[in-house]
């Protein structure tokens, strides 16, 4: 089975076997493979030693996405958050649950948020300390526009916190360049092909040491974490946690290396992008996003307009061909998405695409455009309810 | 390597195994696997359908119990927490660190929390709402007395969460019996012999509803959890997990039946517990507790008064002969402690024993009675400094 959801994603079998072992989180052959990890992400975040920090949290995107609105806004403080998309909508609702204010700033799903747009919502309300933003919108496949909106969020004199769950190791982004960016954020079970369970934060360390007692919550401070990185080691870790993801991402982070790095890692997705994207169109349909928009993540593809056409039975047509999507959509208008991230390779995306058209013709699809309906959010947690897209 | 430290466990390899592939959270073939998990885990706290839900959470049972103090006790509102050992004092620091009022409840970390002790307190503070308490102490191994302690709470008419992370599914304990308990919590790395990952609530169907909004975080929210459940489906897992882990609980869960459910793992370890209090007596060394007193999960024995012994060479010692033990104590004394769960027998036990005894005698030492100094408690997170034990 291929897996293309995206995320978790397809891995290496050298990856999923280093699960299969029992691991004592405290063992002292243990803690120097966890104190790579630290090194080995801070690295390639662009972070400095001493001036960044690694900050491993049990959990995945949402939790790490908590922990960093909690520790570096304070209760009360004030967020501006760009919603073109799932994600986005998600950070509004992490931030109002902590009783930070939130300031959303709402574009279309379609494309990126502009430096102009973020710096002129900065401009018009001094008390907004900070900017919440995703890299790469899982949903829709939108890649935001992080240099340009970072220099405008440090020529305000803000902070920048940047969710890169869905980019991290694939697409370019140095916090050296970056020291608006209070923290980088980042799981497991993406672009770095790890399995899923684990959060990471690379953060300041000075911003990390003011946040200091600010979380309101105990699990999910990442300052705490830091300090007791300090106390007790870079190899020790913080509660238990999901030992055997930690051990299978240190093999993942190998594969990475072995592969090129984030160069080579890009260019394989862009491929399968390209392989993707220009598949469905060959097979009458439409994609979410216009090529120009188009990130090397996923591909969404509208619903096509023919009645007959549902989602799950299409999943379902798709699987008995030995490729799993998600079952559900995460964009304004009805759509189904196609990772392009994981162990797999443009050839495995052409098998995909013959796939989609095998499975299509099978359930009789033959009006393929794109459908004008707009219905709900299918079957996610914490999305809005949809509304037309711009 | 026999890992006895204790939790994570020693797992079956059939367990292990599972970790070893890709899965879809979301997939139609998964869901009844993480559907039938919260059903079962449910029956095995005693609770019922329709009165009692499963809300599983990433991370571990620091998560687990923050999130249950979160979503059953307003902001503001005041809970007891009798005091005797390391995940007490750690329960008072994630209450306090989310604006909870905490009543600290100081008890000897040798002996059980009394059901007057904890009548007293409550009869003292009617602002009191809530008792947290720990079933079994990781640290000491004390048991705390859960059927005495919580008829008292619901004589009181309050509400008790219960902490039963090293407990649940070796020591017995039925919802059915004890309306009182808004939520128990447990992991699934502990005596279920599951990998390490995720924490579990079993929870009080009308206490999550009535708790609705009043967590201060969607992460850490059960009541979301269960509102998740209730629309998308006892199926749908909310926010990306350790999905392996589950994968891995499941085949767990099997092989708990398989060996005749709680008695029959109760026996086991009660079996390895007292094989391993013998035999470290027998070895000249000072059980930390009374046999008494003495719970089937750790032993804990005090570090010998001999001034060649420290922990970090005796834990190396015994790890050159194949056994794996915590490098670092939780009890106010100096000891180390010896894990009598997961899947490992009374031989097992009596080779950890021998492992035991040719490590001292490999560091000579040879005085083996409990030292009467108190050093600071070593290397663990959230424990206060050492006081002289009462």
């Amino acid at each position: 089975m291929l897996l293309l959801i995206p995320g978790p994603v397809q891995t290496r079998p050298e990856t999923r076997a280093a699960m299969a072992q029992d691991i004592a989180p405290w063992d002292n052959d243990f803690r120097p493979v966890y104190a790579g990890i630290r090194d080995r992400v801070r690295a390639l975040a662009g972070g400095r030693e001493g001036e960044h920090a690694t900050l491993p949290l049990q959990g995945g995107g949402h939790f790490v996405m908590e922990a960093a609105l909690r520790t570096f806004i304070p209760e009360g403080g004030k967020v501006l958050v760009p919603q073109n998309g799932a994600y986005a909508d998600r950070a509004v609702r992490l931030a109002s649950a902590a009783h930070r204010q939130v300031v959303a700033l709402p574009i279309p799903d379609t494309r990126s948020a502009s430096a102009e747009e973020v710096g002129a919502a900065l401009a018009a309300d001094p008390a907004i300390s900070h900017v919440a933003m995703i890299h790469n919108e899982t949903g829709s496949g939108i890649v935001n526009d992080v240099e340009g909106i970072g220099a405008a969020v440090r020529a305000a004199g803000r902070r920048l916190i940047l969710d890169s769950v869905s980019a991290f190791g694939a697409l370019p982004f140095s916090l050296a360049d970056h020291p608006e960016v209070d923290a980088m954020l980042f799981t497991s079970g993406k672009c770095l092909e790890g399995m899923p369970g684990m959060g990471f934060a690379v953060a300041r360390v000075d911003r990390l040491e003011a946040a200091a007692g600010q979380a309101g919550s105990w699990c999910l401070d990442l300052s705490d974490i830091h300090a007791h990185a300090l106390r007790a080691g870079w190899g020790s870790i913080r509660f238990t946690p999901a030992v055997q993801v930690i051990a299978a991402f240190a093999v993942a982070l190998d594969l990475y290396a072995q592969e090129g790095g984030q160069p080579a890692r890009l260019a394989r997705y862009r491929e399968n992008a390209r392989v993707l994207y220009e598949g469905v169109k060959s097979l009458g349909l439409t994609p979410y996003l216009d090529w120009a928009d188009q990130g090397p993540v996923i591909v969404t593809v509208h619903q096509p307009a023919d009645p007959d056409f549902a989602l799950q039975p299409f999943v379902d047509a798709l699987k008995r061909r030995g490729v799993l999507i998600s079952n559900f959509w995460n964009t304004h208008a009805p759509s189904f998405r196609v990772g392009c991230i994981g162990a797999v390779t443009p050839d495995d995306m052409r098998m995909a695409v013959a796939a989609i058209g095998g499975a299509l013709d099978e359930l009789g699809i033959r009006d393929r455009a794109a459908s004008a309906e707009v219905r709900e959010i299918e079957g996610d947690p914490g999305t809005q309810s949809a509304t037309k897209r711009a």
